[in-house]
């Protein structure tokens, strides 16, 4: 009898990196076929590509999350991130990690559960799984997460189930969640370039070009094209950091947006705080969260949001994309929302609970951030909210408050800080937006002007 | 900022199947493609192939594991069984599993963390996940293990730190290993033809006939090209049931094996138990923790080994090949131990412990049984321990001794079962061997002739 072990049980979870001849731009499905092919030929592409994709993993692993001697390491990523969790996987063990743990995940096994699953098991989630996370974080473990998902893959299921599904998943991770979201450990997140993707980022192009482009796109904005990035990142920390302790000093009591269709006034929450680029972890590791990030960020006052505001990016959101949204503000509330395209799907999406109404977060970007630039709709946070100014409805950030931790929810949600189970970025900046700046006394500064920092 | 969410601690772990078109023959290594691949045609081939892959998925899930309703599933796979895991989802959810939970393993990680890994960490092991695992057996989580190994991958590695991070992973699992051992919960292992182990297994053709052969070997082994499968395991059960059912009423002393180059006598341990194919659980489900499986084993006592006995395979250990094995036992222990090729391999490994130099299984298969018609070196044991009569130097199994629950790890010693760290199957059978079983009073009672059940 062969008993479960090695790859079962035991040594599955050592991992790392030979050979990477990286993901082609032509025959992009193919790729698993230059990883495995002894004695390939690499063209040129193929080479300038690898070392795009090296880069970006070398700034994963030591911008990202600096990752520090003796850490464990968890990885996420779709299976076709294959090529970047092995480049990252080298610079870990290279850098020192005891054990890299590959959580790999495929669109296919995540939507079988929708489309075979019995009725009962939506409500259910895995706990070991989830505790065990949390455990390693608190043993200091640190947490990357590649993104590169399908935005439409569950689009035609049922939203009711998918509700289910995330709030049991939700509640199951609670624990992991805060110990992220808090900083107790280092954890970043970046991109990669899966063929599913782009085909819904550039549908009217053949796949391969599609993954090609989006790929340029996100070397671009990942800021890993220059010789020494990660030197680059740390002038981008630098600047975003100044950036915000400005705006921490200013003490601005509203931000005060106009432009087409714009003429919004936005309170801050008593004790906001700007935040930007790096975090300090609880045991002073300094890491970058998101890989790219432009945003300059912090906490609306629940109560004191007036006027009306236009989106100036279609906003997807659970595999629907809605256009031209037109809210209007009163006390903090929506009172009125439209859209020319999703309007329900908005409408579904602010009667989550009273939470949804309401902000939890204004983000200003400069209209001539690299991602800005690209002019994409990338149909994923992590590119779009940094592609202009933007505004979230719902859950708010405690890192985004002074002294939070030292607060309990119900201080929080006194100094102004929403709650809510959602929290959804749309933008609403653009060349042609605005932002002033209101003092306690109604002084006006400019912030913005045509959507440049002034 | 983006918070880790969705893939990186929820949904990722919610997994399935939409369409599966399977794995070609053809241009195996580029089987992704036809993963992912809109509007790509199937040609006779491929739809003969999907359809013994999607058998080999619900055996799996059916007689493998015999998964109920309400149980999670735990699969740990490498990354190019995906089109099998994606068939077992589906099943499995069919079938009522609350969540499957994939683990998907890469050669190229698993050997990076000895290529690239700072000399300290080959001491050290996740626990938290192993203590996941564990706790995750122990609410009734069902496992399952694909193996596809590469059976060299870390033959360039040095032994020494393989043993040190193969120790490290024992004790972090041993709660795990203990809850699967004493069948706590239902498991299975099946396997997957990746090209790496098929380059080994048939390393004089191309790999892509390579691929073909080692699936039409997986597939007849693993008793699936009939109408009723599922149906078949049953009688299969049904008669190595009753084989072993007869061995422990006849409850043989020893049993003699003559052949070329091999007269020894095993004695049997006290209290010793046959069994074979499908185990009941703890909690009374029955699985077939072997697929495929011929054969019938038990435990011999550690002292009453005699005689010569030479190997009729070559034996794949730690990347090394051992053949034409040739050795003296003396009251249960080596005294002699030669071989043609990898005789140092062979001595290394007699000297882990020992325990290693004595056996902790015997194993009887008929020499007609599918695998061994097929005469092929699988190098993966799963395969090989199942096509001849085979013995095991190092530990024995718990289940292969009657009441074994109830008594200590010295209470078992005393009744001749054997304990080492290590437990190597190698095989002695072939169509020349001749097997008696031995009673209390040395009344000899034929077994086999010639390789097969009298």
């Amino acid at each position: 009898m062969v008993v479960v072990i090695d790859r079962a049980l035991g040594m599955v979870f050592d991992s790392g990196i030979i050979y990477h001849f990286g993901l082609p731009f032509r025959g992009c499905f193919c790729f698993y076929k230059l990883l495995s092919y002894p004695g390939m030929t690499m063209t040129d592409t193929h080479q300038r590509f690898a070392t795009l994709l090296d880069k970006l993993g070398e700034v994963a692993v030591k911008a990202g999350l600096n990752l520090r001697p003796g850490q464990e390491l968890i990885i996420s990523a779709p299976i076709e991130a294959l090529p970047l969790v092995r480049t990252i996987t080298k610079y870990a063990y290279q850098v020192g990690t005891t054990q890299v743990t590959p959580i790999f995940s495929d669109n296919i096994l995540k939507k079988a559960r929708f489309l075979y699953g019995h009725e009962a098991i939506f409500d259910y989630a895995s706990q070991w799984f989830a505790d065990g996370i949390a455990e390693a974080f608190q043993n200091g473990a640190a947490r990357m997460a590649i993104t590169g998902e399908d935005p439409s893959l569950l689009s035609d299921i049922a939203p009711e189930r998918i509700a289910r599904a995330t709030k049991a998943s939700s509640i199951a991770n609670q624990k992991a969640m805060k110990l992220i979201t808090s900083f107790a450990t280092n954890w970043t997140i970046v991109a990669f370039a899966t063929p599913e993707w782009a085909a819904k980022v550039f549908p009217d192009i053949p796949i391969d070009q599609a993954v090609e482009n989006l790929w340029e796109a996100i070397f671009t904005a990942s800021r890993i094209r220059g010789t020494d990035p990660i030197a680059e990142w740390k002038d981008h920390n630098a600047q975003l950091n100044k950036k915000a302790t400005q705006l921490n000093t200013q003490r601005f009591s509203a931000l005060h947006f106009t432009g087409p269709g714009t003429d919004m006034t936005i309170g801050l929450a008593d004790d906001h705080f700007w935040a930007a680029g790096a975090e300090e972890t609880q045991n002073g590791i300094i890491c970058n969260p998101n890989i790219p990030t432009e945003e300059v960020f912090t906490t609306p006052h629940r109560l004191r949001v007036n006027g009306h505001v236009q989106s100036t990016k279609p906003l997807s959101y659970q595999g629907n994309l809605i256009d031209n949204i037109r809210v209007t503000f009163k006390d903090g509330t929506i009172t009125e929302a439209h859209a020319t395209k999703g309007e329900d799907a908005l409408h579904r999406m602010i009667a989550n609970d009273e939470g949804a109404r309401r902000l939890g977060e204004v983000a200003l970007v400069p209209h001539s951030s690299p991602i800005a630039q690209q002019n994409i709709l990338f149909q994923n946070t992590l590119f779009d909210e940094n592609a202009a100014s933007h505004i979230a409805l719902g859950q708010s950030y405690s890192k985004c408050m002074m002294n939070a931790e030292a607060l309990s929810d119900k201080e929080l949600l006194e100094k102004g800080a929403n709650q809510s189970i959602i929290h959804v970025d749309w933008m609403i900046g653009s060349g042609e937006i605005d932002v002033d700046g209101l003092s306690q006394t109604q002084e006006r500064q400019p912030l913005m002007r045509k959507g440049e920092w002034v």
